[in-house]
C-alpha cells in the first residue's frame, strides 16, 4: 500500500535508501543536518555506564532534542510534517563515579515528510559521523531504522516520550 | 561596598536569605519558580553514578537549562538582567549499567537581578523541593550559594559552560 504513495520524484535505492531525482532539489541526502538542534527542546537523556556490556562501543550520554513540530507530536503522538528529532550520542569521562560529557560519537536524525519518505512510514532517517555533518551511509540503513520504529505505530513511530 | 547597593525594598535576613518588604510585591520568595524551564536551552548534563561516594544522596542526572538572556551570558560571560539558570537534579534507575532518568530530587535556580540581589553578586539563589514548586529554605542558603559562585567572577559567577 505504501508503494502507491511513492511519488515519481523519489527513487528507492537498492539498499533501501531514498534518493531524490529529477527535481529542483540538489541530489544531496534527503535528511539534512539538523542545524541548531542544541537549542531545541531537550526531551530526555539516558546514559550507558561503564558496567554496561556495550560500554566500549556506545558508552556515554544519549540526549534527545526535538524541534517545535516534533514537540507538538510528543504531546499528541501524531507527529506533523517537518517534525525533526535529533538523538545525540556523547562519550563520557568517569571521574570517580561522576560522569562528564565527552566528544560526540554520532548524531541520529529522524525527520517527518510523508511524501518523500512514504516507504518508511513517513520518516527519513540519517546518522552523522562523530562531531561532523558527514553522513554515515553504513549501518543502520534507513530500512533498518524503520523496521524498529515501525513497531511503535501507536506512538507515531517515535520510541521516546517527553519528560515534562 | 555591596551593602551600599542594597535598596530599601530589600531586607537581609539573619540567615543570609533575602526577603521582600513593604512594596507592591507579595511577600513571597524573591526567586520565583522557573515556569517552563524544560523548554529552555539545555546547557549540559552530568551524572553521579552508583560508584560515587555521594550516590545515596545526590546520585543521578544533573541537567542545566538556561533562558534566552542566560544563553547570551554563556556566550559573553556577562550575564544580563533577567538571566535565569535552572539546575535540575533527577534520581536515576540502573538497568544493568544503562541509566534512565528518575523522579526529580530538587531544582536549583539562580536569577540575575543586580538591584534586588546586590548583596550576592547580583544573583538570587533558590532551591525547590523534589518535583514541586515549594521552596527549600534549608541549606544551602543564598549566602552559601554565593560564596562558591563568587569564586568564578571572571565567568560571571556561573560555574557551567555551554556545550555548543
Amino acid at each position: 500500500m505504501k508503494a502507491t504513495h511513492v511519488p515519481a520524484l523519489i527513487l528507492l535505492g537498492t539498499a533501501g535508501t531514498i534518493v531524490a531525482a529529477q527535481s529542483g532539489t540538489p541530489p544531496t541526502s534527503p535528511v539534512p543536518y539538523p542545524e541548531g538542534y542544541r537549542t531545541w527542546t531537550h526531551v530526555k537523556s539516558t546514559v550507558i555506564g561503564p558496567t554496561h556490556k556495550s560500554f566500549a562501543t556506545v558508552g556515554g550520554f544519549q540526549h534527545i532534542y526535538a524541534n517545535a513540530p516534533a514537540m507538538a507530536g510528543y504531546r499528541s503522538r501524531a507527529f506533523p510534517e517537518g517534525a525533526i528529532i535529533a538523538f545525540e550520542w556523547l562519550e563520557m569521562r568517569d571521574n570517580q563515579g561522576a560522569f562528564a560529557e565527552g566528544p560526540r560519537r554520532q548524531l541520529d536524525v529522524m525527520i517527518k515528510d510523508s511524501t518523500r519518505f512514504a516507504s518508511t512510514g513517513g520518516w527519513g532517517f540519517q546518522r552523522f559521523a562523530k562531531d561532523s555533518k558527514t553522513e554515515l551511509a553504513a549501518t543502520p540503513t534507513s530500512r533498518q531504522c524503520f523496521a524498529c520504529h515501525d513497531q511503535r505505530r501507536k506512538d507515531g513511530l517515535v520510541l521516546s516520550t517527553y519528560r515534562p
